[in-house]
């Protein structure tokens, strides 16, 4: 085990709570319903080396329990990862979306993926200075192009053209000056749905203070996102550097394809590797049986939490009051 | 086996030559030379999918050449494998650097990523419009900058910020209106070195005809490059988005971590993976042990080869006359 703290349920803060209906369901842009009853997972995260503020853990819980609602429902795990993504993008509380940090010229700019384990088809986009929810603009540049990744002006573009909603700088909530009014936290959401399917997803503003033009894991299918139907779903946080040179999300997937080990220790051995070049983070992940682990680098805390049919919501370092 | 055509120096055009005396050897910047005696390798790629031309083929043995004479010089394959890159990026006969092809819109957009096996350490750039030699602006991220992967303007700035030739765009050989009259051909080098060390690195102009902000494998590390020295060197080259989704480079270095299969059955799995997904490329790979497999999805030509401590050249798919 090597001592890496494995920040699972029993261990934690934890609340429980029904879903509740959602007016929000009904609009949702969806696939057919799964008809079939595989058992639903929803877990997401706020980021990582924080402990998650009153509204932070709010928010963690009110995303938990909308994509519980959509999951129960019928909805597709893609789906709900993007509409998870979003709602995060969009609070303005976390370090993605609206909440994006910023460079050190004070520009904002916003990175995201997104992926379906069905097909392993993928979108990323990077380094977005206008476009309001880049999770989006991933899942069409997934959707209706014939490309995975883009990045820039490029990628704005292809926002424009898909009528997504842009933006101007003063959208952005964060401030240029202060690390501690800057949003902390990567958002990111692994879901497993009623047909069996994984997906994953993860969006963030990437560092604070960072060189315009630097890109961190999140967009890098393999290092920050993937999503196998046969393995797993991943979304990570932490430094970027790092998870991407360790190849995070895609080691944890070809563990599992390619021996007999479980998640837990495809995890650790991914995190062990991520230390071993003196990196730290953290990451949530399941795999297709159900199998739910949320694990960091040590001693990091992770606003983070997953649900599971039942409905509970299990919370870490986001405790409700 | 599953049909994939390995096409390696048995089945192939090859030519022998004995290393020449070079020039440039003698500036090569390199860090203290390896005093060690492993044995040494170093394969290169021009892409795939087409037969190279004569000057191609004569491109490609000069710098397995001159990088036989580096390496047994005591040179890193670090150095290597930048230095082969750019004399790639160079040539104006390939699709990379002076020879990179042409988005929708007639400009160039550039990608290019280096890794180091002695300790994951990474550099990547993407979608630069102006830099002459992306190789080395990729190796530039990766020792001067706490990055790893940086794209666009702000990627040129790091540029000139590290006085690095910058270019316009009457710089670039590649037309914009006929495909037949761009350069084909993604390049890309794998090394291991007198000191045991690996490297990979892979620079590209990526599709011709591409939206502008499109970004392959190239630049993503774990899909077009990736270098352990626990296990192997990898450049990739083809349909670079399945190569993204297919996590092709990390896949094969996962599988070698983590099971007792060897390099050949580790590309067959992964390029089988990219066949699955109705993919097509290739790649070169190089393992610890100075293995090397270079071997494409079905019935693709890749112009290739690779170097030995003998000195002899093996080229595929670029005969010379």
């Amino acid at each position: 085990m090597k001592g890496l703290p494995f920040l699972l349920s029993v261990l934690l803060s934890a609340c429980a709570a029904a879903p509740r209906k959602d007016r929000e369901v009904a609009s949702l842009k969806t696939e057919t319903p799964c008809q079939a009853r595989a058992k639903l997972v929803l877990a997401i995260h706020g980021g990582v080396g924080y402990v998650a503020s009153e509204a932070q853990a709010r928010a963690l819980a009110d995303v938990l329990q909308g994509g519980h609602a959509r999951l129960a429902q019928g909805a597709r795990a893609l789906d709900v990862v993007q509409w998870a993504n979003e709602q995060m993008e969009d609070s303005g509380i976390f370090n993605a979306g609206k909440g994006g940090t910023r460079t050190n010229q004070g520009t904002v700019e916003l990175d995201a993926s997104i992926m379906d384990g069905r097909d392993l088809d993928a979108g990323a986009v990077a380094s977005l200075k206008d476009v309001k929810n880049p999770i989006r603009l991933a899942r069409m540049v997934k959707d209706r192009t014939p490309h995975v990744f883009m990045v820039g002006p490029g990628a704005s573009a292809k926002a424009r053209e898909f009528k997504l909603e842009t933006v101007t700088p003063d959208y952005f909530t964060a401030s240029a000056e202060k690390k501690s009014e800057s949003s902390p936290g990567t958002v990111g959401a692994v879901a497993l749905d009623r047909c069996g399917d994984l997906a994953a997803g993860t969006s963030t503003g990437g560092l604070f203070g960072k060189a315009p033009g630097r890109v961190g894991d999140s967009p890098v299918i393999g290092a920050g996102t993937y999503a196998n139907n046969k393995t797993a779903a991943i979304s990570a946080t932490g430094e970027g550097e790092k998870f991407i040179r360790a190849n995070v999300a895609g080691r944890i997937s070809n563990i599992l394809e390619y021996t007999r080990e479980n998640l837990s220790f495809a995890v650790r051995e991914s995190l062990n590797q991520v230390e071993a070049i003196k990196g730290s983070g953290g990451l949530i992940s399941v795999d297709r049986q159900g199998e739910v682990v949320i694990a960091t680098t040590q001693k990091e805390p992770m606003p983070s939490g997953f649900v599971r049919e039942d409905g509970k919501l299990v919370l870490q370092d986001a405790a409700l009051k």
